[in-house]
């Protein structure tokens, strides 16, 4: 398996799709971006299981990051891709080997970059947190992320989208007193009582703030409940499970002190969270970047890998030639003319002093 | 293990105590009271597993019933029985092996009623109702349970409780449409719209109708609630699951009706009823009881086996010594002077034409 990275990013994104990487199965991939990095002398790579790091060492003021994951989700009869009109078909085509494709295209092309690059290539982003190949190197080496921006070539349509809202769960908890249903009144109903709780969560008016000059959309929604005793008790406990998405204006101890006074009256019990990270792209090299590629940034509502180089320090947004709402959908595909837009404005932005 | 059916009634409950009779465990008592029911010239007798049924064949022109079950809950350090002033402690004192003395000083003691009298001992009344003794009896051999009114021997403190409200459990169920908890617009969280169903049971007036001249008391509640997908995943389905108690002036049919009309908004299913029982005390043998034994007569709230002979056909009431208030607790007792009273006013019944 050899892959040309002179061929154009449509042909390479091509060539990438048609190695199939499920998250976990990343080897074979990984190997063949390998070998053509370290033809590269400009270029110093190591590789981490299967995640690579192949980084510039020109000495400049500056160094950004771009980073990309190797994996897809599971296949769907959806290989090997295949051109349609002025679209490529295929598992990965969006999300996001059309992104890899790009980085490829810069790390071989781009020798002299006016910032230094750290291009970064990692494992496991579709499948649960904890085996994410970014997350494992932010832990064991942060410095071969640092830098003073990144980019994440998650599908974005060619266009910025900042920070990520951060997410946190919690268990609202109301209490009651058990007594046989057929004499309910000797007891006080928890389930009832929940009512009072979806009442708040009926009437919230989430905020829609505006954080370093993108619109954010937070939420705060039941996404369980339960309670219940047996079919003749009056239920003493009931638990609902809430999940607040919140707009980077706020860190996770806001967050919970929102939720805290939300649900004054009950027993709050926060059960995980992930921090939200702010755009920061109206200040220094994200500025920069904003300035180079153009088009009309967009704030990013989910959680995303944004939020692990916010934790390192370092502003992150996504920005990638892929379309996120096909992205895990049988009939994924990228349109072509995306990638080659998307490699122009990050070469311009690369390349410009 | 001998039985002495001469002894008074304290003695003789005091006697049948100190069998433990677990339910599933009745084989020794029940033996033990075959063997004295066996040496009555006039009675028949029938064995069916743990049950007795004992009839007097007098071709009296009326026949009533009287039952009582021999099993108790598990014991709790609380046998042998023991006699502390004018009360008898222990396992099974008030439920109902008080209520079962009487019958046996009865059945021994009264050798030709003005009616004809049928005495059912019967075994796991305490469990789960399909092992329930008099159910079994009912379905195998209604025959032996036909009678003109029936008395079921469970604690009243020798107060008649008429007839017994029925049970109904239903689920209801709210639906909506899943989204990604980061963009929950784009769905419809059917726990939030749960609330409206809780709105509803917050808002339910049960109603207290008098029923044969007994005043009854309905309930309408949440037992349990369930919905939920994931952390991150707008619920499209939440589950209620209501007990409705009725009282004896509705049917199965009518209650379902009525969980229709209250929850008409959202899907409701039956997922099982027990039917309630009139008293019927204003009528017939039931009326002829009342004004034997004296007393007030009051309604019952809980389910209770006089349904099952409701459902047979033969009006029953509960009439016993025990106080159902203490019965399934460590400190179970019944008070002695109760158990010579009940004895006495049955007595006077049975030989009053």
């Amino acid at each position: 398996m050899e892959l040309d990275l002179s061929a154009d990013a449509a042909q390479l994104t091509a060539a990438i799709v048609d190695v199939p990487s499920v998250s976990g199965d990343e080897d074979q991939l990984c190997t063949a971006i390998e070998s053509q990095l370290r033809r590269l002398d400009h270029l110093s790579v190591e590789r981490f299981g299967h995640c690579l790091v192949a980084r510039t060492e020109l000495g400049r003021p500056e160094r950004v990051v771009l980073a990309g994951h190797l994996d897809t989700v599971p296949l769907a009869g959806n290989l090997p891709s295949h051109v349609d009109g002025d679209r490529l078909y295929g598992c990965g085509t969006s999300d996001m080997k059309s992104g890899v494709a790009v980085q490829l295209r810069l790390a071989a092309g781009v020798p002299e970059p006016a910032r230094d690059v750290t291009y970064v290539f990692y494992d496991c982003e579709e499948i649960e947190a904890e085996r994410n190949g970014l997350g494992r190197l932010s832990r064991t080496r942060p410095d071969l992320l640092a830098g003073d921006f990144a980019v994440l070539m998650e599908p974005s349509g060619c266009e910025i989208e900042g920070g990520c809202q951060g997410t946190m769960r919690a268990e609202v908890t109301v209490t009651g007193q058990r007594a046989h249903s057929a004499r309910s009144w000797m007891g006080r109903n928890a389930i009832h009582e929940a009512g009072a709780i979806l009442d708040v969560l009926r009437r919230y008016q989430p905020r829609e703030p505006e954080v370093d000059g993108l619109r954010y959309h937070e939420g705060l929604n039941a996404v369980a409940i339960s309670g219940g005793v047996a079919g003749n008790v009056i239920p003493d406990r009931c638990v609902v499970t809430v999940n607040y998405r919140f707009a980077p204006d706020r860190d996770i101890a806001a967050a919970e002190a929102h939720l805290r006074e939300v649900f004054g009256p009950w027993d709050v019990a926060v059960v995980d969270a992930a921090p939200s990270a702010r755009p920061g792209l109206d200040q220094g090299p994200a500025a920069s970047f904003a300035a180079a590629v153009g088009g009309s940034p967009r704030a990013k509502l989910g959680w995303t890998d944004v939020a692990r180089f916010a934790e390192l320090g370092v502003p992150a947004v996504n920005y990638g030639p892929g379309i996120s709402e096909i992205a895990h959908t049988r009939d994924e595909y990228v349109e072509i003319a995306k990638i080659g837009q998307c490699e122009a404005r990050l070469r311009h932005w690369l390349t410009t002093p």
